[in-house]
């Protein structure tokens, strides 16, 4: 029972929440086994987000109150939080102080957040549903959904600049640019707009990578990235961060898109090529399921090893590019 | 003829644009005077930002190009550019490099684009217009003008954290966490909520002032306030620019709500109550017309008003002042 570790959580952390995170971490990580118990670090990392995210997102009052409460509908209370938990493992490596890593989670999360209320619209992929409850524009409204992401990500902006986030401006700076460029339209905007000009197009490998890489590559890049600046560390052991990031971003899209051929097969008794028929360009599609499969292990196994000179402090970011592409969902 | 004063303009910038500005400058000026050519001064501002503007917007290119496309659409060859204009006035008068100032007042005018064609989206106020062209999301489509808005605003922040607009990192930080304070859920972003949930609602005059100082305010007094900032000034000299910028936004829009209701009565014979009854709420339907014009020239002496110690200096300011509530369109 892992009841004890989330002793002198705030009261405004659901615990229920907390038991389903553990409960849904424990499921994904399945037969997946290493040395550290990882379910458990990620819903640590988890609760430290969901605490900074609390303080962190406007109040609900006002005449405009109706927004905080769908940016905290949106940004709360959600997901298994994998980039705040590498902005704060990444931290951890070069002894980050907690509060200031946990700032920097919780504005990840809430870009992370604001590209998903966005993409669920309508005029764009049209989800009703997600993390297991309606989408933002469904529990309020299209335009208050478009109005969420808008504040969400202008705070996310607004909190790197924050002097709480780090004593010196300059590594705030950094950070600003980097998740402006990890973000943008040569970022994960412009992997989505790519996505959605791609509907019904039959891309090639190098296209999909990028459209990957983009889409939701450089975000997880940029969380692995952001400790070293946290860290203000010699660009060296930056670029190491990054690579991981990198990789891993690639890892985790291939099992995902592994998961949806293979969540089918057991289920109905297909294998790949629905998604290829859907027209979604996946690298199952280009590469068959085999083939995938031994890439995405490939890519886990790279961004481990990017690791190597960080020693056992590492462990948990490695454990995580195990994890990624072990998971079960 | 003004046709000297643009002699040595990029190549990019469309010289019929130029002349239609000025054109339509001089039409808005109608019967005011000022010491200066505040048209001429407006139209040098708006093509110092439009080359810092194409600078900075990513290049079409790639299989995401359909995005800066879009981009380039909504921040490009538009508008009277009086953000960018209070940028580059209240930097100059602390004597701040000109292209870091060019480089701030992009980013503004790419904030107040996003927010343009966000706001003109079917899901919000459904505009087919915009600047006398197709909104964004009808020259091209609505996820697209989605993103575009989104990776517009990501840019402008993006550019303040870049090491070109200032060299102390501190400044860069302080533009930041300003612009955030401005355009998030308790400024531009807010403002536009209470906009829409105001919809047939009846508002008091408080109520009315604060709807427009958040959607229109806040970013007109960061415009003003942002060249104290660039100019690492003392913070009284902050403060009076910033209640400068505080007074015009308000003055700006009182003049704005009397346009519409001024237009229509020399146009089709009605005047004050069209509004009122639209169930828009706006400073004449609370005032009266006799009322809220003086409402609007106090607060356009107020703003001037704070300026006195700057001198001649701030003439430019001053004449903008007295320009916003005496224009014609």
């Amino acid at each position: 029972m892992r009841v004890l570790f989330w002793r002198g959580i705030r009261d405004t952390i659901d615990s229920r929440w907390v038991e389903s995170l553990v409960a849904r971490l424990d499921v994904a990580s399945g037969s997946f086994s290493a040395s550290i118990d990882l379910a458990e670090e990620m819903a640590r990392a988890a609760i430290a987000v969901e605490q900074a995210l609390d303080v962190l997102l406007p109040p609900v009052e006002g005449a405009e109150g109706r927004l905080a409460e769908a940016m905290r509908y949106a940004a709360l209370g959600g997901g298994k939080r994998m980039r705040a938990f590498l902005v704060l493992e990444s931290a951890a490596l070069f002894g980050v102080n907690e509060t200031c890593a946990a700032r920097v989670a919780a504005s990840v999360e809430m870009m992370h957040a604001y590209s998903l209320v966005h993409d669920d619209l309508p005029a764009m992929d049209d989800d009703d549903l997600r993390r297991g409850k309606p989408s933002t524009h469904r529990a309020f409204d299209e335009a208050t959904a478009i109005l969420a992401g808008d504040a969400l990500q202008c705070r996310a902006f607004e909190i790197l600049g924050e002097h709480d986030t780090h004593s010196d401006p300059m590594a705030r700076c950094e950070l600003v640019v980097a998740l402006g460029a990890a973000a943008g339209a040569r970022g994960m905007a412009g992997g989505q707009m790519i996505d959605m000009l791609a509907e019904g197009q039959v891309l090639d490998g190098p296209a999909v990578t990028r459209l990957q890489a983009l889409k939701t590559g450089r975000l997880i890049q940029y969380s692995a990235e952001s400790g070293a600046i946290l860290g203000r560390v010699a660009s060296q052991q930056r670029h190491l961060l990054t690579a991981y990031g990198r990789d891993l971003g690639a890892a985790f899209q291939n099992a995902d898109d592994l998961l949806d051929v293979e969540g089918d097969a057991a289920e109905i008794g297909k294998t790949a090529g629905k998604d290829a028929a859907a027209g979604k360009a996946t690298m199952v599609s280009v590469l068959g399921l085999e083939l995938a499969r031994s890439h995405a292990d490939m890519l886990a196994r790279q961004a481990a090893a990017h690791l190597d000179g960080f020693g056992d402090r590492a462990a948990n970011l490695r454990a995580l590019a195990a994890f990624v592409v072990a998971r079960r969902r």
